[in-house]
């Protein structure tokens, strides 16, 4: 099916969302024929729609002439109910367990088959990674995807499996018995733990953020040096912090806004 | 000018992104009736626009039947390059100040004749504001505000002051030339200080952040106690931050991104 005939019948706006769509899911910028074979749109209506976008800043064309998603969109984004309630209840918990660590803390909420990163702490001294907030994992490779997997239901676990495990390291697993096995071992003792599964320089350790009926609202993780023997003791304040996220979730509800304050 | 009248000759995707626009002035969701009025389109045009943002997932219609910017935006809204490198490389250092005083830590870039927050970091015993990562505030009342006016030409010093200076508080400095003076003490100081200007329980301290020509990049603040005698002390910790925020800044420029890490 050439692009021309997959155009027919798609309205000028999910065309130009198709092109946003395509930015998400690369994470990265795109050229305007990237765009047009990962949206199926001809190159002319690609290059008519994403120059309108640019005006209205929700894209910017680099030097390299690839697209990018522009500071207008970020604005918006930052509007989303979606998650704010979330970040914003577990950033000072998060805040404590940096102060305590020095690591990378990262919080995560399950999205599709996959975690996405929702905020991050992190400081000088932490080992360096990539995820970024608004970014996403795999759920059978990371602290905080192993956590939220653990503790959901099987048909989530299957599904993920019947996906495929791709091997980010010569040390993810990658068999779906060996992962069901370390899902069970994991709901057991209340944790995650991966040693560079992920990357060969850390080690992760994923909690856990349970609603009020024990279902899965994310995770939490600390990731450190892959060096670092003592991994699981770090899981007891992950733990501790967790909890008091799920309390403070579910307080949170009826409480009102605070006062207004200098910048 | 009847809303109709001024959809003649709109394009779809200019009225979609007018929608969008609207809820980014706002900061709130709104009614359809409330986006007609702000956009100036139909009634019809709105709900037949809203509901196909909706089915993107750019919009959500909430139980209030609000509009709200949905998940799918804030996902796209975080792949913006606009402020991440900025972001990326001061966040470190605003752990650092957190640590050393738990108290807010804002970090500001102008945008037009205001502030643009665009990270934060703050703790359980941090005083309460409402200022949130995404939001905007006023240059003549916040100390991220004072610092970036104060370091920057007197063009967007007299056109802020041209567009009014609103009290938000009786201790907000409205008269022109009274701010005028605060700003060449600024400057001359070295950093901001505000007093109950942005809300009565509330000081800070601001520095801006300087690019290789001087150039204001941005503004770094912590917002504390109104009663907290010593402000003025805070100013040397935010200030060693702000350099090392510059330097970083710069040297970022040619630096390759880092290993992959685990979640």
């Amino acid at each position: 099916v050439s692009g021309r005939n997959r155009e027919e019948g798609r309205s000028v706006l999910s065309k130009a969302f198709a092109i946003l769509d395509a930015l998400r899911e690369a994470q990265v910028d795109l050229t305007r024929a990237q765009l047009a074979r990962r949206t199926g749109l001809p190159l002319t209506t690609v290059h008519r729609l994403a120059t309108e976008l640019c005006e209205y800043g929700a894209l910017e064309l680099t030097e390299r002439k690839t697209y990018r998603v522009g500071p207008w969109l970020w604005e918006i984004g930052t509007l989303s109910a979606h998650t704010r309630t979330f970040r914003h209840v577990a950033l000072p918990f998060m805040q404590d367990l940096y102060e305590a660590t020095h690591e990378n803390v990262q919080l995560a909420v399950p999205d599709g088959l996959d975690a996405l990163v929702i905020e991050r702490v992190r400081g000088r001294t932490s080992v360096r990674i990539t995820s970024r907030v608004g970014g996403r994992l795999p759920l059978h490779s990371t602290g905080v995807g192993k956590a939220i997997l653990a503790f959901s239901p099987l048909e989530l676990q299957e599904a993920v499996i019947a996906r495929g495990l791709p091997a980010i390291t010569a040390y993810t697993i990658t068999e779906p018995d060996v992962l069901r096995r370390e899902l069970i071992e994991t709901r057991e003792r209340g944790y995650s733990i991966t040693r560079m599964e992920m990357g060969l320089n850390s080690a992760s350790v994923g909690v856990p953020i349970l609603g009020i009926d024990d279902e899965v609202l994310g995770a939490i993780s600390l990731i450190v040096e892959a060096s670092r023997a003592d991994v699981a003791r770090l899981a007891a304040p992950i733990r501790a912090v967790a909890r008091g996220i799920s309390r403070q979730l579910a307080a949170h509800e009826h409480r009102p806004q605070g006062a207004r304050g200098e910048g």
